[in-house]
């Protein structure tokens, strides 16, 4: 298994010292774009979606372009051999043979980590389904430092799907990494974030609180990270019409905030901010936009350079057991071996930590 | 509402110098291409093609690069976020924030108008539905002008369906605008010229006439523009299969042409022109195809350079009205103001510039 | 009709010389990459695929950008204006009118050829059907060139689907120029190699035996070319079950094969080559992959470089005689001149080199 890459897996896989290098990184990108428009001269990074995401996508090939670099790759899986039923490790291994830096997003958990296992060159996950997406996160960070010039001693509110939205339970646990910040978390009961974010929000001695009221909250708010609910998440349509506003940031909602409030969203958004709130400067979410594409510059920039990478692979081999995750990279992908971590008293799987069960 | 930037939304929002300067630009960068080869490095073009046209596409596309420039964008909407639901301006803000220049194709008219309302960069209107596409009217001016060596004393036909075909009401509008033009415009009576281009052409002074034979007007034409007519837009079958031939350009109609007629099309093409008439050296449609990479090549500099931006807007607000066009860009992205402008005695959206009713 | 570029078309239109400059350039590339880097800088490829292949695509795509030079193109013929009803001719002349190189894909047998015709630059044939596929030998040709250093005197075994596989007819075609190599042809009966290759190895001099067991020959041979052989290909599913693991590939196998042995395999694979013989050293299809890409770096400085076109047709008009083949170019685009070539006592078509009988 090749381990002599850096690859961008899980950012949990990196120490918070190595995050705020490529903070600080995208931060002087941003500062002096011109010093760097020739440091990726030469080199090609492949960009591999299975799964649509144009922002996604344009945000790495710009953030590569203008580092002088060039790009190729698909965005189209019925257009690629994938249609011909070829496995990831084929693909992986031709694509990253031609390339110098490969991107992946794909709808199944796992599969960024298990490309990176045969990959010629790192590896970054762009998105493996519901899983992990790292770079997310990364300019979650440089929004916050660059814009609130900190990354500790904030009230942070999230609002919306705390449940299902991985952008939030990824920005927790990176903000619990640094000290003094206090989470309100804002949803309705059915939303709330999963007991392991608590959890781990406790251990991390990070206050929190549990609110079902934006209108409440959003005073004492330094930050506020709004997501999208879907509206099958609700109840019935019923409920969806009598709570939607609740959780709905508007103009009137952004007149009891704090001045220097800063209002996030991975974007797309649909209607949980309405548009007049865009001309608010505190609405910082296009902003938001452009500094993931900094961030991204710094990522490919710090990848390329490493010669010191992290060990890929942490679990050990258990045939015994077996994966419950059906949307797991190794449901599809059978020649992966059955790789099992520990973490605290439970046995995950190592692509996409979903609980272990024995062989049938 | 950013009016920082010089967009192309209508060629009519500029004065005929400023045409005739990019027309210019265009003939030096076809007389000594090498000169230009690293105009535009380190930029970013965008191409946000929301209808398929891969000749406009690889035409910008080709443009861009041999400027030294580099291109970031999507083709299939299905691929986009536009899938989840996102608004014209959120992808917009986003895609313009992280390139220098965005061109835009769309089945919706005045989108390329809306998407320059809330850029970071210029826009270029590369087609919004059946209503503008500048781009092709400055490519068959760049084309005359280097096959004709002029932009007046022509007599110009204009062949096919002339009732909804946008390039030639461009076409006309814009050689309306140079002295001493004539026109000859052929075609059934269903599918003639709508009554405001004939009226525009006896305002500006033009000797036009109506015709329905190629084959009676070619021997006195100077510039032959030949478009597609759909077999839909005949009364009937039989109607389609007794005319088709008498709109249909052949050796046969070449013969009584002029030595130096330069015959133009848009293209695609389905059998309009027999492909016979492509070995004759009158056909320019080949050539004119390459003069829109130059005249593209020159635009882009054009508009990457100025700092003297045209004003994007020119309506008033009148919530009191509503545009009657299925079609408008308005009908499908409800956030953006309803401006209306009068144009002589008439109302009209300032988007699409159709006719303005009360709202009910 | 245009010959005044140097296109490939097939192969065997050039003579084995010039072969063996290309693959002495493409090992040359392989030594020194970084001699190439401005190699094509300001040169621009187009990629025609009308029908997916990620692999080629990225390979070719890859080989011009480590040339320094960029890449056009469409991957999905329902974004183009092919679905408009544009004829290959028309598309070939503009999208070759931006670009420097076009590669073209298509389904129907002899459309590069007919691109060839009319493109006003040289076109390299990326798979046209069934019928050609000269990269992939090419590819095929450089991966043993720089694994076994020559590409004559060895034992080569061909295994799984002989009768259509196209590759397979190519790399015999090509090892046959080349002095004493020796072919074991191993597959069922059903899928034999066709009589014209067994002549043509007889008429080469070539020592060659069939074969239907891979474990029977493998401990003989230099090289084995393993394809794939689809399901549908097998008379019934108990024939494909029973037969299936005769023509796979395994660690079993491989232990009785030489210690020197090459297997190669043109990708995809689906399960003729057991995942686990990846880690065999003798496994060389990852390797070839990335061969083909610097064999079509050394082929784009080929064609662009080259003052000496090869003629292009040799074929003479018949009117009086029709293609059979329904998969033919000209079955689509009828333009096409009625081209016929005498091989030997037969008349074949001049593009897709099927069977010509009198017009009826």
């Amino acid at each position: 298994m090749s381990e002599q890459y850096s690859h961008l897996i899980d950012l949990n896989d990196y120490p918070v010292e190595w995050w705020d290098k490529v903070i600080n990184l995208g931060a002087q990108i941003c500062a002096h774009p011109q010093r760097y428009v020739q440091a990726c001269a030469g080199k090609i990074m492949a960009t591999l979606f299975y799964e649509p995401s144009t922002r996604t996508q344009m945000s790495f090939q710009s953030a590569m372009i203008r580092l002088g670099g060039s790009i190729i790759g698909f965005d189209n899986p019925m257009s690629s051999s994938v249609s011909k039923g070829e496995n990831l490790k084929d693909t992986t291994k031709v694509v990253s043979s031609y390339s110098d830096i490969l991107i992946i997003r794909h709808p199944m958990a796992g599969t960024a980590k298990a490309a990176a296992m045969t990959a010629e060159c790192p590896v970054v996950n762009a998105g493996d389904g519901g899983h992990l997406h790292p770079t997310q996160t990364l300019t979650d960070l440089l929004t916050l430092k660059m814009e609130k010039g900190r990354l500790d001693h904030m009230t942070v509110g999230l609002c919306g799907d705390l449940l299902y939205g991985r952008t939030v339970h990824s920005l927790c646990k990176a903000l619990a990494c640094y000290p003094e910040n206090r989470f309100v978390l804002i949803s309705t009961p059915e939303l709330r974030v999963p007991e392991y974010i608590t959890k781990l929000l406790r251990e991390a001695g990070c206050e929190y609180r549990e609110e079902t009221s934006l209108d409440a909250a959003i005073s004492e708010l330094d930050v506020l990270y709004m997501t999208r609910i879907q509206r099958e998440r609700f109840q019935s349509e019923a409920d969806y019409l009598a709570q939607k506003d609740v959780y709905r940031l508007t103009p009137e909602k952004m007149r009891k905030a704090k001045p220097d409030l800063a209002v996030l969203h991975p974007l797309p958004r649909v209607d949980e901010i309405e548009i007049a709130v865009d001309d608010d400067e505190r609405a910082l979410y296009f902003k938001q936009a452009k500094y993931g594409m900094y961030v991204r510059m710094a990522l490919i920039l710090k990848l390329l350079e490493s010669t010191n990478p992290q060990p890929l692979l942490h679990g050990e081999l258990h045939p015994e057991l077996r994966c419950v995750n059906p949307k797991c990279v190794r449901a599809q992908e059978h020649y992966l071996p059955p790789l099992f971590t520990q973490i605290g008293t439970r046995t995950v799987c190592e692509y996409c930590e979903e609980r272990a069960l024995p062989v049938e």
